[in-house]
């Protein structure tokens, strides 16, 4: 996370070390990985490198695996090209197996659907389960684990949209199958990716779902530490929460402090035992509400905006000192805390100048540019639907909360386009879905892989209809009726210009022209130019 | 190399497939590799991943390795996380341990220095060596290696620029470090990567810089296959040159015959045979000269151009018949040959429409788009210096023969523009480098790294003659001081469009901003706002 970030650059590397380093002193039989062990679906090359070098460095060695695997491995890893567990290979020499499921940050994608798991997994440092071979449809058949006497049931279910997963369950398309002997001795552990939080009547994975025989379920993708393990009244089952090993959002979630859980299983019995990690940046987070304060703020005081910068300050230095004090004396840990003071300057009041307010932590604090966040209540609350959640998506590591994806604006777009708009060959939602990769996951062929997906299933519709004609004509008319340009700038979804063919450049008037410029600031969508010229009189600067 | 051909895409990987399965088969010690395992810089997820299956599945095994490293791992092995060969590992059961010095194609990029390689050597796959930390002085420690009474000193050196390493060479700053003990008793293998053909007075190596105390070099880089080894009468060493294993460029070198060598050292005696590969796809080049068939050939006959197409089909026809003839039998050899068919017209010939010919080949060639090449003797000489080389540049995959690099032509930039501009900040050297790694490597950071550099650079100046200043202040300045634009498309050196500040989209008056769209088609390079103003009014459209 945020690799090329000068302060915070090598924060995650250090955690994780710290974290494999726990795994070796505590000799545990395997660690578990509840998915995102990448922040970006493409990590660079200095992470893969890292995270190979600090993975052979901590789960290679001489000290023997105790436990043994009774399920069929070549259907608990049956997309590896190597269809076993990593310890049992002749090849290597594996002293701490990882099992993970993917996040959806690190999701399979592209036409062979690797993720960047598969690398480690290729390179026999990392066993990657829970994969399903269908979307609509899903058997999750789990690892069964021995040692001793105590048996586990490992279940996986790697990170898939929640309201595709949402919909699944409701139509009991989700099963999760069980050994046959012995079913009540065996310890059932379920490890997946998911929304535990409602962000959306089906945007999330409600705990009822779950089948009750489970005894414990990890849960990934939440970032707040809730480690150990609690209960609902409704269910039988436990849920623990690691949380993220590292403070991503500077929200209220991330302060708290961060854990890494040592599971102990016998029989059906469980331990976790909670192992606060040493070496991770100390974040503080506080709120002053200016309104609030009616006797130390007023609004028509002239000198109001200094006596809130100054009351700031007090606030970051209170801060500062809470975490020198409670430094734990780690030499890895990072100096700079990350600090954020959220501002509520409803009331009549005026923000002051973030950019000299941040110029004076520069040497102290790790994040000095996002220091202050001002917000004004009403206004949070009205915008919460569509162009600042936009612009949050599209900026990806500012989110907080939720987010609308680019997948539901593409279909908001179509939708408010649809009555005067007929498309040819581009559905909706597959467009949808390949704007999405491009943009979240720098999938470079995405739409090109949509767009010849959809040329040929065109092809074969009219030759069915034997409406032969050359291919290569049909392929030459359809590439000409394509067209741009929708520039998506931060938080707003604006037509800045349009080109139509004769004005592109020469290399943009092909399907593997489409880019992302900068970063995610620039979207680029593609859509046919025989709809745009019909639509275009109509289009408004909403549309 | 193109693997997203849809017709060639797999054949780098069937014949690397074959080559690993070859070493294997002969038992071999040890594979050796001239560079370039990789045609890209930053190989996509497939190509990584395919990589590391083909090697865990040859590279490791039971087989013991017969031979023991004399010299000292951690200089031969220095850069890497792990410096020793990965056979001594104990954690990794390797049976055919792999040496590699890398290519031009995958050297080592950005701030970390780190190159494709790595990653396999970092997965314990590979033993990267043959990296120089100085980029002024080089010595070169070989690998020291005994099996029995025969050992051998192994030297490598890795892809450096050709006019660099020339001036080393020239300036006796190349040195190839032997060992005191029975010097004589050694067999000195050098393996390098450099042009060996002669692109320009000092852009190649020339045999006889080597030392005369070598008894093989292995050289990389070049394509064709001449792996028998041969020796220039002037030099007491042999030269082998592999060639490439697959067909990239579509130039009658590549229409040789492609090659392994299985070397056998016994002493300072040295055996190399020749091992064809099976399953390269066939590749059939001729040349016409339509000036040189006057019986056949009247450009004053109306129908002429429907004469020569259909004699430029009777070839193609011929040479499918051969490549059918001349199959080996292989089931993993490709069907479809490549097929190239050069043109010259010159003398009064016109060139008929290639797209309607290519679409007859369409099932029965691998190249169909590209079989037919029109040239015109006279104008092919012409053009050769300035932009045709350029457009085959930034074109990378299309180039044949000689290039331009994007360095030379940033240099001829500042030649021009330097009696105009005074440029404060950027040097022509640095500017031209940091364009390269962008075009060639795909290194996002390279331009912004060069930024940074200069920027402290200036400052550290600035402070040490008392001008203080805030250094934010300066920061500001000099990020403000930049500017874009110019736009190279294929073939051509052109500048369509310029922006300056205020019309620049916000995200592009940043350093990170500067980006690739579509391939290597469009190449932003930034430059000194002021210096900029100042030299508008006198660019021309040549400068």
């Amino acid at each position: 996370y945020l690799e090329k970030d000068a302060a915070r650059g090598n924060d995650t590397f250090v955690t994780f070390d710290e974290i494999l380093k726990l795994a070796q002193d505590h000799e545990v039989d395997f660690i578990l990985l509840g998915g995102d062990l990448f922040h970006e679906n493409k990590p660079s090359r200095k992470t893969l490198y890292t995270c190979l070098e600090l993975m052979r460095k901590y789960c290679m060695g001489d000290r023997p695996v105790q436990f043994e695997i009774l399920s069929d491995q070549s259907v608990n890893f049956g997309f590896s090209k190597f269809p076993w567990v990593n310890y049992q290979d002749g090849n290597l020499n594996i002293s701490t197996p990882v099992f993970s499921i993917h996040g959806n940050h690190d999701d399979p994608t592209g036409a062979d659907a690797l993720c960047a798991l598969d690398i480690l997994s290729c390179a026999g440092l990392l066993n990657h389960f829970g994969r399903s071979p269908s979307v609509e449809k899903i058997d999750i058949s789990p690892v069964l684990l021995q040692k001793g006497k105590s048996k586990m049931a490992l279940y996986g279910l790697g990170s898939i949209p929640d309201e595709r997963l949402y919909r699944m369950f409701v139509n009991k398309q989700v099963t999760m199958l069980r050994p046959k002997e012995d079913g009540d001795s065996w310890f059932n552990l379920f490890v997946l990716h998911q929304n535990r939080s409602k962000h959306g009547a089906t945007n999330y994975i409600p705990e009822q779902f779950l089948d009750d025989f489970i005894d414990l379920v990890i849960w990934g993708h939440e970032h707040e530490c809730k480690i150990s393990p609690t209960r609902n009244e409704q269910q039988l089952f436990y849920v623990s929460q690691p949380g993220s090993s590292v403070v991503t959002s500077l929200s209220p979630g991330e302060a708290v402090k961060k854990h890494v859980g040592l599971l102990r299983i016998k029989g059906k019995k469980m331990n976790l035992q909670k192992i606060p990690l040493q070496t991770v940046r100390p974040f503080y987070i506080e709120d002053i509400i200016l309104a609030d304060h009616p006797d130390i703020f007023n609004p028509d005081n002239p000198k109001v905006t200094q006596a809130i910068q100054a009351f700031c300050m007090e606030k970051v230095e209170s801060m500062l000192d809470n975490s020198e004090r409670e430094r734990l004396g780690n030499p890895r840990q990072p100096e700079k805390p990350l600090i954020r003071l959220r501002v509520d300057y409803s009331g009549g009041f005026e923000p002051f100048s973030v950019v000299r307010f941040s110029q004076k932590y520069m040497d102290r604090v790790a994040n000095p540019k996002d220091i202050i966040h001002f917000f004004r209540h009403r206004e949070q609350k009205e915008k919460n639907e569509d162009e600042m959640n936009f612009g949050k998506l599209v900026c990806k590591p500012a989110s907080e909360g939720t987010t609308l994806r680019v997948e539901d604006l593409v279909k908001q777009y179509f939708q408010t386009a649809e009555k005067k708009v007929q498309l040819s060959l581009l559905t909706e939602r597959g467009m949808g879905e390949a704007v999405q990769e491009f943009v979240d996951k720098e999938e470079k062929d995405a739409i090109e892989e949509l767009v010849k997906f959809q040329l040929e299933k065109t092809q074969r519709f009219l030759k069915e209809r034997h409406i032969d004609g050359e291919e290569a004509k049909i392929d030459e008319e359809v590439c000409m009726d394509f067209l741009l340009l929708f520039e998506i700038t931060v938080g707003k979804w604006e037509r800045e210009r349009h080109w139509i063919s004769p004005q592109l450049p020469n290399n943009m008037k092909k399907w593997g022209s489409a880019s992302i410029v900068s970063g995610c600031q620039l979207v680029l969508l593609i859509f046919p130019i025989k709809a745009f010229r019909r639509a275009r009189s109509n289009i408004t600067d909403e549309s």
